[in-house]
């Protein structure tokens, strides 16, 4: 019996995708160091970037917890959370368009190496789709320029929620004309898939346990049974039949 | 001069779909033809096919013009337009799997032959999406059984409008964090140029003569100087330099 008869309702497979599918932080680091170099520009990057990602939940908490203002794009929220970093870390001389392209690194992560395989595979047999908190466009152009082979975008601008709202996980699946379980959230993190099996979702797990380099405390493995728990996209596409 | 060079903003083509990207009457007539053998039911389904077609756009005017009922998707108005036409047509002994399987012949369309070699050349310089009234999962589906390479799917469910509201377009360009200008509409039919340009949008025209059978009456030529007037798909590509 193979993985993929375990799991015949599967249709559709959402992927997280910060930490997930990208490695956010080395990329980052890799883009503003190379950037700064060229621009002439000093920061301590490993620092901002670890910063700016810290920032990052309690952005979108407020977001989430305040709906009364309206829902703000993850692109938003990230040059927010620039803006405040760099006065913080004492970063000068950057204009407008110093900030804007910095905001858009998030557009530019790479991938994790076994990603762009794992896809390719797995879109032969399932609907492929990220389910993130960044908004379309970010997620768009990030796909296009790390050449991830997804079938549409779902961001977090859809459903006009953040995960661990329910309507991100719900809303997808009612996009897609599918049940929740014939729906799979693929991610590294936890607590995002225990959001989406609370909900009727399937799940697996991947693990990216160097995703917060040095500062990583957790998801170093799965916490319960996930439906999947596989090596990398890879052991995923095998474990799926593909 | 190119014509790239001419239109320099540009950065995502959006496809209308029926008629422009797919043959939706050669299509359907054919998998209802092949299917109504195996299953041993007989009707006039070119008939059947020409009346579904007409039944859509009075359809969709009446989600269009009443809101407070919600916005109801393209696959289940094809499913009621479908319940009411095998009645009139005295199609008998469908059961409700052969009610659902007909329906679904509209995620099982066929491209034109230039479709897929010419968005494969667009894809390497623009963003390309469907701007449908379709809804995300029938485009979805279809575009994966055709083999359509398109970045992200944005149908009338994404909105909540079908064209030519002005949510549609305005709203594709919001979520791809463009400008109206920085979008273009590629379809075969004038009006839906004619929403998208009165809106900023750039506009490129392809005919599809045959769309309709001997019904044709119309776009058969640009009714205006639209940015781009291309013979096919692959003309496309080339004036806008791919």
């Amino acid at each position: 019996m193979t993985a993929k008869s375990d799991t015949p309702a599967v249709k559709a497979l959402l992927f997280d995708i910060f930490g997930t599918v990208v490695d956010w932080r080395g990329s980052l680091i890799a883009d503003l160091t190379q950037w700064s170099v060229q621009r002439g520009v000093s920061g301590d990057w490993t620092a901002l970037v670890d910063a700016w990602r810290q920032a990052y939940p309690p952005s979108m908490n407020e977001v989430r917890t305040n709906p009364e203002r309206g829902f703000i794009i993850l692109d938003t929220l990230h040059r927010q959370s620039l803006e405040r970093l760099v006065a913080e870390f004492g970063i000068q001389g950057l204009s407008d368009d110093d900030l804007h392209y910095m905001t858009m690194g998030w557009r530019r992560l790479k991938p994790w190496p076994d990603v762009v395989a794992g896809l390719t595979r797995l879109k032969r047999d399932y609907i492929l789709s990220p389910l993130s908190n960044g908004n379309v466009a970010l997620l768009t152009n990030l796909a296009k320029s790390a050449g991830l082979p997804f079938d549409l975008i779902i961001g977090g601008d859809i459903s006009g929620h953040y995960k661990p709202d329910p309507e991100t996980y719900l809303g997808a699946a009612k996009l897609l004309c599918l049940r929740p379980d014939e729906v799979m959230l693929v991610a590294a993190h936890n607590n995002d898939l225990a959001a989406a099996q609370a909900l009727g979702l399937k799940t697996g797990f991947v693990p990216r346990v160097t995703e917060y380099g040095p500062l990583q405390v957790r998801d170093f493995e799965p916490d319960r049974a996930w439906d999947i728990v596989a090596r990398d996209f890879g052991d995923l596409a095998a474990r799926l039949g593909c």
